[in-house]
């Protein structure tokens, strides 16, 4: 699943280990509302859109939502559906990505293309943003529906940048950089001015809203694809290195060419090996070049350098525990494991 | 191509033959209207959705739409970017459609699946359906976004609805009715509709534009499901009852089937004799027995009759040259031969 975005660490939910009360409100209240949907006519449809939904997920981008309108002093609860609106998009890119990729998995269960087939799995994503625009029509604002309509622009153009570049081992920074703002940053920044706008908040307030998401969702992707090079490479389950394998150069491995360009040409020779032998597993020496050139230990200053623009623009937001909470999610963005 | 929606016969220009200098105008406007938008940085998603959408198509749902407004006294030019949104939505899922069934060709020209990849099909696809809630949400009525949202969610079900019943030998009039109305009729609905909305029309024009809407299309798709047994069965090109080897039981079919209930029998033999050989072409036969059960003139009727309640439905519309050339349009839609 090179394509797929963020697997979603505990770090997510804003607050840390111990969810306070308001949190865990808002998150029953996302859980209920994303079953707000029906199919007239063809259960099926609706089955398959709640296989994945059902698989569970941590909810972060309508979580971040809502901490963003507590933070603002508001109450996210009145407009619950709209705040869910978010989660039914990334659960309908999901279901598309996975036609994509083929993928048998998703959050642990039968992916939707697999328990039902693509078919389904590509009207069913239709079908969940069909509803995500439902409830921003009848109760969002324009200002929130065209954002969303851009977030979504931004992650099919991320998605079809990073596929025209697979096996293009002359990748470079820049562009694993705007894959990831486009196919995952940029919908954090969707839910983060969502909340603004749902609080009433002023422009700059919006502006800092949407900035804070877009750097804690880079923050995730950059985390995304660091944890894509950790694991035992001899144990069963995970595989190391699957995005490169996939013929995906991501942050790590486009900042360790930058310092050891000689990097590109193994990269080039460890495809060609695969594509004589696909069983051939040279993802280990792979890592132990990419850690010599010390591209985990830039990969995470990255990930530092970018929760600190989050907590900056955190800043601009009232002083109050909500402000804190988004501080904090965003340094524990860059530790999770998962 | 079985889940292709109409082939879009010349008869869709309202007016005939020779198209009237507002017809002709307000076709301009719409194509120059789909050529609005872009990609900001994936230039490969933008050549995808335009490789559709040049290649041309009758642009029927938005010059319905446009019909209506002057059926109402309106203009529908200066939103004609709204009214265009309805031909975003049917190339989308066109895409969509082309990815599900592996098709090679649409409209003369390679698909896009073909031509780019199932991947940046089916993510052009979403990009035009996020495309054309832009438009309605930055120009349009709530209303109008509401009921988009109703007619893509009938397409999807009606997708499904039909593939969930393929090789199901007892599939029943009233199913492939429902089908025919949900993954066609609806768009046409919504056409209408949107014409009477931004006419600014009362309730019952609003009603009654629906009304013609849904008929006409019910119309195009029973005709559409006729043509499928069209033509000559030894000639190269098109092949015969294409529908029914895909496992689809149409109106003409289910039609004969009420009348003839052994053909339910047959055409269980005549797919099993393409599983073992796919090959097998049984299609003349099937005609002729459908032909012996009146399937195709009664076909014929159904499709008079749904012209009829078009015409009627236009006859709440105020008197003048374009309701004539509504309702003189869905006469055309019943003798229209591609």
């Amino acid at each position: 699943m090179p394509a797929a975005r963020t697997t979603e660490g505990e770090v997510g939910a804003p607050g840390g280990v111990t969810l306070p009360a308001e949190v865990q409100g808002d998150l029953r209240a996302i859980e209920d509302s994303l079953l707000r949907f029906h199919a007239r006519h063809a259960t099926r449809i609706g089955d398959a859109a709640r296989h994945l939904l059902d698989a569970g997920g941590k909810r972060l981008r309508p979580l971040l939502t809502c901490a963003v309108v507590r933070a603002l002093g508001g109450d996210p609860r009145p407009s619950i559906d709209v705040v869910a609106a978010v989660e039914l998009v990334h659960a309908g890119s999901l279901l598309h990505d996975d036609v994509i990729d083929g993928a048998e998995l998703r959050r642990g269960r039968s992916s939707v293309h697999a328990a039902f087939d693509a078919h389904t799995a590509i009207l069913a994503g239709d079908f969940l943003f069909s509803w995500a625009f439902d409830r921003l029509a009848r109760e969002g604002s324009r200002e929130l529906q065209v954002a969303m309509g851009d977030a979504i622009r931004a992650l099919c153009e991320g998605e079809v940048l990073e596929r025209e570049r697979r096996f293009d081992p002359d990748t470079d920074l820049d562009h694993a950089r705007l894959v990831n703002r486009l196919k995952t940053a940029e919908l954090f920044a969707y839910a983060a001015e969502a909340g603004a706008l749902l609080a009433g908040a002023d422009g700059p307030r919006r502006a800092a809203a949407r900035e804070y998401g877009l750097a804690l969702g880079e923050v995730f992707q950059t985390v995304d694809d660091l944890l894509d090079w950790e694991g035992d490479p001899g144990a069963v389950g995970k595989p190391l290195g699957r995005d490169l394998a996939e013929g995906l150069l991501t942050v790590p491995v486009t900042l360790a060419a930058e310092r050891d360009p000689g990097l590109r040409d193994d990269v080039r020779a460890y495809w060609e090996r695969r594509r004589v032998a696909p069983e051939a597993d040279g993802a280990a020496a792979v890592r132990l070049r990419l850690d010599a050139a010390g591209a985990f230990a830039a990969a995470r200053e990255l990930a530092d350098r970018d929760a600190a623009r989050a907590a900056a623009a955190a800043g601009s937001l009232p002083v109050g525990p909500w402000r804190e909470r988004l501080c904090e999610a965003a340094r524990r963005a860059v530790a999770r494991d998962r």
